[in-house]
Formats: C-alpha cells, sequence, structure tokens
C-alpha cells in the first residue's frame, strides 16, 4: 500500500533489533521528514561503519584505527586482562573508570542452544595473550552462557598456564538491592563471597 | 570511547522518533554485525526514499510515482474525498477494505503548541478539490488538534460550498471497549450519536 522505496526502508529498519512492523513504519516515516542532508549523512555513516570499523586484531573490539585506542594506550598495563563478551560491555567497564589495563573481547558466549562453539569466539589469540599477561579477569556475563564460557576459559588457561592468576568478578548482591527480591542464587554468593569489615 | 565512526552512527540513530541513547548503540551494534551487502542496501534505501518519494500533487500521500497509486486509479471514486492528517492514517483506512473513494492528506494538523498555522498544511489543494466533490469526510484524530482542524475546515469548506456534504467519523464505544474504562467524552459521545437497532 505504501510506495516501494518506503516499503524498502521500512523492511530494512525491521532488521534491527526488537524493530516491528509499527515502529519500522515510525522510524520510515520520520526519515521522509529529515531534511535531505541528514538522510544522506546517515545513510553514509551506515556505510562507514561496514566500510571502515573492523575488529581490533589484537583485543577483539571495535575499532576503526589500525590497532583500538584502548590496546595502543601506552598507560594501559598490558599484564591486565580483561575478557568481556561484546564491545558493549568494553563501553560499560570504560564508564566506571575503574580499570586501567587492557580488554579482550570474544564476540559471543558459547552457547549450546544457538550453535556458538569455542571455536567462533574470539579464543585463540587470548591463548596467545596470555602467556605474557599477570592476570585474567573473566567477566562474561553471570548467565548460564557466561557462566559456561566462563569456566571453559578457565579451564583452557589453566592447562596452559598453571601459574597465572585467573579471576571472576565478583557475584553477590547489586548495589540498592533488596533481600527479599533477590534470587537464591544471588543471595548464595552474597553469602559464600562475603567480606570481613574493616 | 567507541571509534568515530560507530559514534556517527549511534547519532544518527538517535534522531529516529522515541530512540534514546542506549537503543541507538543498540541498533549500530547490531549493523556491525549484519553481512556488507545489506548494510548497503539500508544506506541505498534511506537516499532512495529522500531521492525519490514526494508527495502526491493530488492529495498529499506519499509517493514515487507522479501521481500516486491511489489518484491514478480509476476505479476510486474521485468525489468521495476522506481528509487524514498523514500517510500512516491511509495505510489504517486502506486496510479495513471500507473505503473505495480518494484522500487528502494535510500532512499535520493545527495546532497553537506547536505553532502550526492552517497555511502550513496541505489544504489549499482540497479546497480546489473539493468544488467537485459529492462528500468530504474529515477524519482528522480525535484530539484537541484533530477536532480543532477538522472544525477549521468544516467552516472554511461551508462558507466556499454551501451545498457540499461535510461529514465527521464517527465518535463512540472503540470495539471491544469497556463501559467503566472510557472516559467522559467518550460516552458522551456514544450516547448522543446512538443509533437505532434495525
Amino acid at each position: 500500500m505504501y510506495p516501494g522505496t518506503l516499503v524498502q526502508l521500512i523492511e530494512n529498519f525491521r532488521k534491527l533489533p526488537g524493530v516491528g512492523e509499527k515502529t519500522a513504519e515510525r522510524y520510515a516515516l520520520s526519515v521522509c521528514d529529515m531534511n535531505e542532508t541528514d538522510v544522506l549523512e546517515f545513510a553514509e555513516a551506515l556505510k562507514n561503519v561496514k566500510e571502515k570499523l573492523k575488529y581490533c586484531p589484537v583485543c577483539g573490539n571495535l575499532t576503526d584505527t589500525e590497532i583500538c585506542t584502548i590496546c595502543s594506550d601506552p598507560d594501559r598495563n598490558k599484564k591486565e586482562i580483561f575478557v568481556v563478551q561484546s564491545a558493549k560491555d568494553v563501553l560499560a567497564i570504560e564508564r566506571t573508570a575503574q580499570f586501567r589495563g587492557v580488554y579482550h573481547v570474544l564476540n559471543g558466549l558459547i552457547s549450546a542452544a544457538k550453535g556458538i562453539m569455542p571455536e567462533n569466539l574470539n579464543i585463540d589469540t587470548l591463548i596467545e595473550r596470555a602467556k605474557d599477561a599477570d592476570e585474567i579477569i573473566l567477566a562474561t556475563n553471570t548467565t548460564m552462557d557466561g557462566e559456561t564460557t566462563a569456566m571453559y576459559l578457565d579451564k583452557l588457561l589453566q592447562e596452559q598456564y598453571p601459574d597465572l592468576l585467573i579471576t571472576r568478578i565478583a557475584r553477590g548482591m547489586p548495589s540498592g538491592g533488596l533481600l527479599d527480591y533477590a534470587d537464591e542464587m544471588t543471595l548464595a554468593h552474597a553469602l559464600s563471597d562475603r567480606r570481613r569489615l574493616k
């Protein structure tokens, strides 16, 4: 019912995560109301991401330079490697400004359900990098797939480097959390990993 | 913190209606995972909409042909004109398959709050078209701005063509509606516009 050009744009918006028919329609119609410069810039930005954005060969983070800004920063401690699932997680940790080491982005998690195997992930370079590391912090999500991946990496790294310090991010109550709303796993961790007050 | 190319795409996604920082980020990252053909097609679709899509000079609906498909359809009754706010409304009515006349898209509503005056809307051509019409159905939304616009158009058309039939879409209870949840205006209309059962 809509003209073909508009239908095509709607179809494209529908490929974005969580975007259904109605939302795609609203986005496409809003593009009709944008001025031409903005739309051309939008189209250019899309193309640029595909053409210029690459995975950093060192850590697997997204970058538009040869080596990503974190890996090429001489002030970052290269011996402390923070392992995460995706580029989004790097940003989340960087926002806390609490970590001065480097990252390793797996670009996925091991998942039997989704058919993602260790060989589909950016693991080989991690094993390579771990050789010179002091500590590997496993910071995959605390979900089923995240835990599986962390356990897998722990085993793999321990076999290869028996003396390497491998840690997992702390589990327990989130800030502002209410005990009576927390699930059993969270409470169990909060109890078993309790710390002495100084 | 993200590479510049990605930040630019995030900024562009943020221009879409209802898209905040987090959603724009999610969309942009999903584009990184798309294959190149899809992304180039997406960019092309954006440009096409701006380059090829125009307002139909007859009715104001969006079209990528000279005259829109509805206006150029010889089977549609050109003497019955259905006046709506936007192209989205045309689609909604077409989906009902209950109307075989033609449309007139105002591309907005008179709104004191948003500073939209009658001269900003596609009204002149409506007055022109109304000359040969049998009926003008005012189908702007039943919101404050929609009612204002309908009243304005009714007055303007009546002055010009005293014999023209001008109607307003029915107001009352929506299908599946519950009386105790309906607002007073809806109930007032449902009562005053009640119909005899046959």
